[in-house]
C-alpha cells in the first residue's frame, strides 16, 4: 500500500454479496465488482462472487473460520479506508445484506470519518431468501402477517432478549447464527407453550452445501443432531413452515396421535 | 393462448424484481427473464426490468394501479397456468420478493395442482434494501438486535394484530402498506410512551420518485402531510433511523427543548 494512486478518487462500496449462490448477487453488485480496484471480502461471501470483479482487482479476505487467523473490526475498517485512499474504489463485499447483523453501519461511518464517500448496494438477505429458496414463505395469508428477524448470537454472546418476545408473538420468526443455541431457543418457545410449532433449520442455504431439517419445537434438537448440522445456519419457527412437502408426514404423525388420545 | 406449443415444457418461475432500481435484481433473475416465453408482472415492477426479458418474450401487466382495470389473484393464477401450458416458460415477476407480502405461495400452490414445476428466485424486500439505501440498518449495535417486518394493511382491511405488539417490542419496526393507516399506527406507538421514537417514511424507494421524511412518532404524520408522499410507501420505527443525517437537527431540537425544561 505504499502507491499513492492520484488518478483516483477514493470511494467505498458497501456490497451485500447474499446468501451463498454467486448468482443471487445484484446486477448492481456485480457492476460495482467491475469497477473495483480493491475488494475486501468475508467469510459468508462464497468466492465465486469474486470471478464478477475486474480481474486486475486486489482481492483481500478478511473473514473468520474457526481456527484461522481473523481480522477484528477495528482492523477491516483501517484497512478499508487505507485501501481507498491509495488505491480508490474499495468495494466491501458482505454476506447476505450489509445491514442486517452485518455490521455495515459501524464501517460506513468509520469511512465518514475520513471523508470518503460511501455508497450502499443491498444484497439478499439470508433471513428472507433462503426460506424462500425451500419455498417456504415467510408471510401468507391465514398463517401469518408478519415476520421477525432476530440474531441468536448477540455481542455480549448471550441469546438476544427481543428472542423472548418474538417467541411469545404470532410473527414468523427467523434466527440468524442461532444454530449453537438451539437448545436454549428451543426452550423459549417450550415455555409459551409451543412445542408442536413447526420447525425448519437450513444451514449453507443456496449453495451446494445446503442442508435443510424439519420438525417440531419439540424434536428440532435431535434432527438437527442427527442431520449433523453446523453453522452457518438459519432457523424458521412459524406455521409457514407446515407449507413444506417434507412437513406433511409430521403433521400427520400428530394429526394420529391426536386422534388416539 | 391457441398454440399449444408441444417443444415447450411448461414451467413457472417466481421472480422478484427488487425494489424499484431494474439493477437491483439478481443475475440470476435477470437471467430467468432472458429464458421466460411469457412475464406476467405486477404493479410495483418498474418496467425497466422488462428490458432484461428475451425480445420475443409475450409481456402481460397484471397488477393494479388505482382506478384502472385489475385482475384478482384468481385470475392471475389460471393466466400463469395457462401461459405455462401454452406457451412453456412464464416468469411470475413480482415487485420486491415473492414472499414478502407477495402472495408468491398461492401461486406456487396453484401451479403444483396442475403438476407444473415451479422455482423461486428470491428479491430484494424492499424492507430492508429501502432503508438500507438511505444508509438505514435494520440492525446496529447497541440499538437493534432485531427488525420486525408488519404489513399496515391486512386481508381484512384493517392494520394487522401483530402491530400492537411491535410497536410494543424493541425491534426496529418496519410497516409495508401503512402510509394509508399512518395515524392508527402511529397511536400504537404514543399508547407505549413511544411519542419521541424515530420515524423515517420512505416512498418509491430506490427509483427516480423516491421521497424521504424523517420525524419521530408524534411528527411524522404531518411531516408526511407536509411532504405528500402517497403509497408505496414504507414506515421504520426505530432508534437506527436516528443514524441518518436527517435526523441531527430534529434530535438537536429535543436536547434543546429537555435542556430548557
Amino acid at each position: 500500500m505504499s502507491v499513492f494512486n492520484i488518478d483516483k478518487e477514493p470511494r467505498i462500496t458497501l456490497v451485500g454479496a447474499g446468501p451463498g449462490d454467486p448468482e443471487l448477487i445484484t446486477l448492481k453488485g456485480a457492476n460495482a465488482l467491475k469497477t473495483a480496484d480493491v475488494v475486501l471480502y468475508d467469510a459468508l461471501v462464497n468466492e465465486g462472487v469474486l470471478d464478477y470483479a475486474n480481474p486486475e482487482a486486489i482481492k483481500v479476505y478478511v473473514g473468520k473460520r474457526s481456527g484461522e487467523h481473523s481480522f477484528g473490526q477495528d482492523a477491516i475498517n483501517k484497512l478499508m479506508v487505507d485501501y481507498a485512499l491509495n488505491y480508490g474504489h474499495v468495494v466491501r463485499l458482505k454476506g447476505g445484506d450489509p445491514f442486517v447483523f452485518g455490521r455495515g453501519y459501524e464501517e460506513l461511518d468509520f469511512a465518514a470519518g475520513y471523508s470518503i464517500p460511501v455508497s450502499v448496494i443491498p444484497g439478499l438477505s439470508s433471513s428472507i431468501s433462503v426460506p424462500g429458496l425451500q419455498q417456504i414463505p415467510v408471510t401468507h395469508r391465514g398463517l401469518s402477517e408478519s415476520f421477525w428477524v432476530v440474531t441468536g448470537t448477540t455481542s455480549s454472546g448471550k441469546i438476544s432478549n427481543d428472542l423472548y418476545e418474538a417467541a411469545r408473538s404470532k410473527a414468523t420468526v427467523v434466527v440468524l447464527m442461532g444454530l449453537g443455541k438451539l437448545k436454549e431457543i428451543v426452550k423459549l418457545f417450550q415455555n409459551e407453550g409451543k412445542g408442536l410449532l413447526p420447525v425448519a433449520a437450513i444451514q449453507s442455504g443456496s449453495t451446494e452445501n445446503e442442508k435443510f431439517a424439519v420438525g417440531v419445537v419439540d424434536t428440532i434438537v435431535e434432527v438437527v443432531l442427527e442431520k449433523e448440522m453446523k453453522a452457518p445456519a438459519l432457523l424458521i419457527f412459524g406455521e409457514v413452515v407446515s407449507l413444506h412437502p417434507s412437513f406433511l408426514p409430521i403433521r400427520d404423525f400428530y394429526q394420529a396421535l391426536k386422534e388416539e388420545i
